[in-house]
């Protein structure tokens, strides 16, 4: 297996978008691409797109472009794609389970295979095809290979201690969906889904267009 | 009122960080801060900071910072985060009742005022305060000024069509969470929240974990 350099958080999110690409292209029976006409195409910088794919060596041959199907297999084994992931989520509220029937999940190679709850009346229950465990439980269901990621799904004041326990449990990858700064040690990977940045970009299109008006 | 001046999306996106740590830095009693004391203490670019805040005039005294209550104020005027705006959730499954409950619309100037749907049983009931209407009373509610954003919260399959709804309604901005690309008007905006990015974006970081081990 080929050495996977270290690449920053925003190179990554840009390969996932050019696999989407890609993929898509691939879906119309595209069998090579060249970077200007993805740059085109998706609304991408096509230099930044030459800049990142040569990071991970030699994919395109100059007047012909990228292999799709060559460079697409690449991107999912840099992007560790290739790889199942057993998500638990944490909360097994409204958010835990509309996150368990999201669709986006079973795009990726991400399956949710269990539900932690505190709530009593849950617990032992299932949700679809997906058990409802208590919090406690979630140390064991590490180390059995039942979950290496965690989705935290509880309301804001209670999302550092959900953070605390599954890192203590030996996560070492969390989705973040309280809208509250967390704390992690270094080695453990939170992502954070802030919809307030989302809304606030809504909130300046909105006043520019009104104010052009 | 200061003509506010078109920048790119990232730029907002910027935006509302640096407004953020202004107002975690204003809650500590801070009344200035340097751009290069903003970057270390939350991992950002001194240089983007200085250059994204001069497109919008002179903020910083040279030596001394800039002075947090006045930048603030005059984020929250670019970003349009001094005006209300109302958002009607189309989709009132567990997915839209999470996003009426999510805290973060109460800490912006977006506030649920109507859930839509097209399932009998549910219409005409409320979800907590908020009503539950059917989808063909959309149009009124825009034109009434109940709603100016949407939120899309269907299943995959019938995004595109709840999209069209609205923006025939006449909505202007909207919030995507299917995960599929959707077409709309350019004077629409559409801002999708892509969860597989950003559960690629773990899996890229637990794929380097697992090879550096």
């Amino acid at each position: 297996m080929p050495r996977i350099e270290k690449i920053s958080e925003l190179t990554t999110m840009r390969l996932s978008i050019y696999l989407r690409c890609l993929k898509e292209m691939a879906a119309e029976g595209a069998a090579s691409v060249s970077s200007d006409t993805l740059a085109k195409r998706f609304h991408l910088n096509s230099a930044q797109i030459r800049k990142d794919l040569a990071n991970f060596g030699e994919f395109g041959v100059r007047g012909v472009g990228y292999n799709i199907e060559q460079l697409s297999e690449h991107l999912v084994r840099i992007l560790g794609l290739d790889r199942e992931h057993q998500v638990g989520i944490i909360g097994a509220g409204r958010l835990g389970m509309a996150l368990t029937d999201y669709y986006g999940f079973r795009q990726t190679n991400f399956t949710v295979t269990a539900l932690f709850d505190t709530d009593k009346t849950k617990v032992g229950r299932t949700y679809g095809e997906v058990a409802i465990l208590d919090i406690s439980e979630i140390k064991r269901a590490v180390s059995d290979g039942l979950i290496d990621v965690a989705v935290i799904a509880v309301p804001a004041p209670f999302a550092q201690e959900a953070l605390d326990i599954v890192v203590e449990a030996g996560v070492k990858a969390v989705m973040n969906f309280a809208p509250v700064p967390l704390k992690a040690p270094s080695d453990v990977k939170v992502k954070s889904i802030d919809l307030t940045i989302a809304l606030e970009s809504l909130s300046y299109f909105l006043a520019t267009k009104n104010g052009s008006e």
